[in-house]
């Protein structure tokens, strides 16, 4: 098969963490007889210096044209101390959420066992966590109107639900879920949010489509309290953009391979992968960054945007490798052990295929 | 001193809690030559059975005629299944804060030597944490105008925050920062967020009134993190209402003494103090609940409300003491060691005061 990506690497780390994805997906493509056509283009900051603006055109047109993006991060200190100035990187990453319609954003959590002593949590709470959260990523308060009245003394932002929205959403969700122990548990507050409601109504409606599935309605504040007693009570979770962003933040912490979490974010044109850390401006050029969290995100790009298993279970096979024989970088190693460089570890994946 | 409470026992386990919770106030009182003088009302869904609505006009006006109220849980399973339902318990709740004008709930998180090892984090990580929510709690997305259009195919809530509210809030939070190791983080979404940057704005143009203050900003979505890995990092946190909603139930599950956290909220027209647990219905009548919570609530009580700071001592001293000799509820023992009942735990306060 023949594969069209379009490569953002950002800012940061970006660009080493993304050039070893890059190592090890052609390697796998190599062996598996398939050949990708990488396209690179700018966003964020570096696309701010570029051009004036963190989501050019000319990087969506390729995005658009392309069967899957790959991401690497953005951000830069330059931008972080005024989340009011006029042009941000992330008004880059909302708009191209946008564009792209990618209203589907999964977030998985799971353990290594290798690295579940890495976690602020005991062992017992976290063995055996395994959940995925859908995070609606193109509506709610996010994308509702917003400004300013009475001189600017009263600010005000608009969360806004279709049904239609939820629907598109819940129906990932109940699929998924189908997949894994058939499980899902639905996030709102509807006990005060007239959105939450709708969105509490829609998936009861869905219920009857999905008869195997069991579905359980949580508050956001309660998940958000079992997510850190119990994570993994949890499989499937489904909720909307704020509380998404919130839970998927703190769920990222619990497993303590938080360095190691892929994402995806699923849309109408094309689909999205990425690393959930960010381009952790400090450690920029310094190759020294884990490349695995991006490794992993092409991994769930092969399975979900091409179809092909094999090929992803071959990546996470040889990153787990690469584990369990600690050639990992240095947030990985205890004080002493040899780290090995950003490009070494690409080096040994592509190497151990 | 005469102080007149008014007494909101509420629902499932509030009316037992809140008796021991009376008991040791009024030996309290009796010790220091205080009178109080208590006036029960109905509030939650003993209210809707009484008399149809959860906050009846009769309790309203009790509450506004007294120094504090004192508020046991509200909530009943009956009306759990179904958040859409007309009449519901959490209704009394907004409309009682927003008619009292119950802007600021203070949620303080901190851990009992005692209670450490109960906590899903590790001990290393928990150690020391003693921080303070200050939520707004009359504002933002839970007040905002709220509806359907489309035929019901649409919902929306509109989130909205004036300057002053924002004021009112951070200078409670300033305050509170002065008092104690003078660090105050606002949390917001002002990355995407317009009231959001409302806040950051505001709360920046403060800083100079309190130049002992050190403030940092930080995003919702990292606070949801740090609050799981470094919870010991953080003192004041002033936040919005709904993610005050989220993030202080998130922090009262790290310390692992969840059971017994008090809470306050501040108000125009007087204050109310209340566990931060829920009714918990399975143990209706069972003599069994943890009254520590609301013990510790009537605590802050006459700290905050009345100024007595001895009379507050004498009771987490006292509190203290029982943990430290067991004199526990169910909920605090190991299996197979004596459990003492609600109403022994507090007879042993009241006697060993
Ligand atoms: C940078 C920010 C706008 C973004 C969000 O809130 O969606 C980030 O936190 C994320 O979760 O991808
Ligand atoms: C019951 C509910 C309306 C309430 C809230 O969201 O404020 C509760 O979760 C709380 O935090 O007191």
């Amino acid at each position: 098969m023949k594969f069209k990506i379009a490569l953002l690497a950002g800012d940061g780390i970006g660009p080493e963490v993304i050039n070893e994805a890059v190592k090890v997906s052609d390697a796998i493509a190599k062996k598996f007889n398939h050949e990708i056509i990488w396209t690179p283009a700018l966003t964020g900051a570096c696309a701010i210096d570029a051009v004036g603006v963190p989501y050019p055109d000319e990087t969506h047109q390729i995005c658009m044209a392309s069967d899957a993006v790959l991401f690497g991060a953005i951000g830069h200190p330059k931008y972080d101390n005024d989340p009011t100035a006029k042009v941000r990187p992330e008004q880059g990453l909302l708009l191209m959420r946008k564009k792209l319609g990618l209203f589907a954003n999964v977030r998985p959590t799971f353990t290594f066992p290798s690295l579940i002593d890495n976690s602020p949590l005991k062992r017992e709470r976290i063995e055996g966590t395994d959940l995925v959260f859908l995070r609606e990523l193109t509506g709610g308060i996010y994308f509702g109107e917003k400004g300013r009245r009475d001189g600017g003394e009263t600010a005000y932002d608009n969360c806004v639900y279709t049904r239609a929205e939820v629907q598109r959403l819940a129906k990932k969700g109940f699929e998924l879920a189908m997949t894994r122990s058939k499980k899902l548990c639905c996030v709102d507050k509807a006990n005060v949010l007239e959105t939450s409601r709708l969105w509490r109504e829609t998936v009861q409606a869905m219920e009857k489509d999905y008869p195997e599935v069991t579905v359980s309605y949580e508050f956001v504040d309660a998940v958000a309290m079992r997510l850190v007693q119990w994570p993994n009570t949890y499989d499937v979770l489904i909720t909307e953009n704020l509380f998404g962003d919130i839970l998927t933040d703190e769920a990222s912490v619990i497993s303590g391979s938080m360095g190691l979490m892929p994402s995806a974010s699923v849309g109408e044109h094309t689909s999205l992968y990425e690393p959930i850390h960010g381009s952790y401006p400090q450690a920029t050029g310094l190759n020294i960054a884990n490349p695995l969290a991006t490794i992993l995100s092409a991994a769930m790009m092969f399975e979900d945007a091409f179809g092909l298993k094999e090929e992803a279970e071959a990546i996470r096979n040889v990153v787990n490798k690469s584990l369990e024989q600690g050639i990992v970088t240095e947030d990985l190693v205890a004080k002493g052990v040899k780290a090995y460089k950003t490009s070494e570890v690409g080096d040994w994946l592509v190497a151990n295929l």
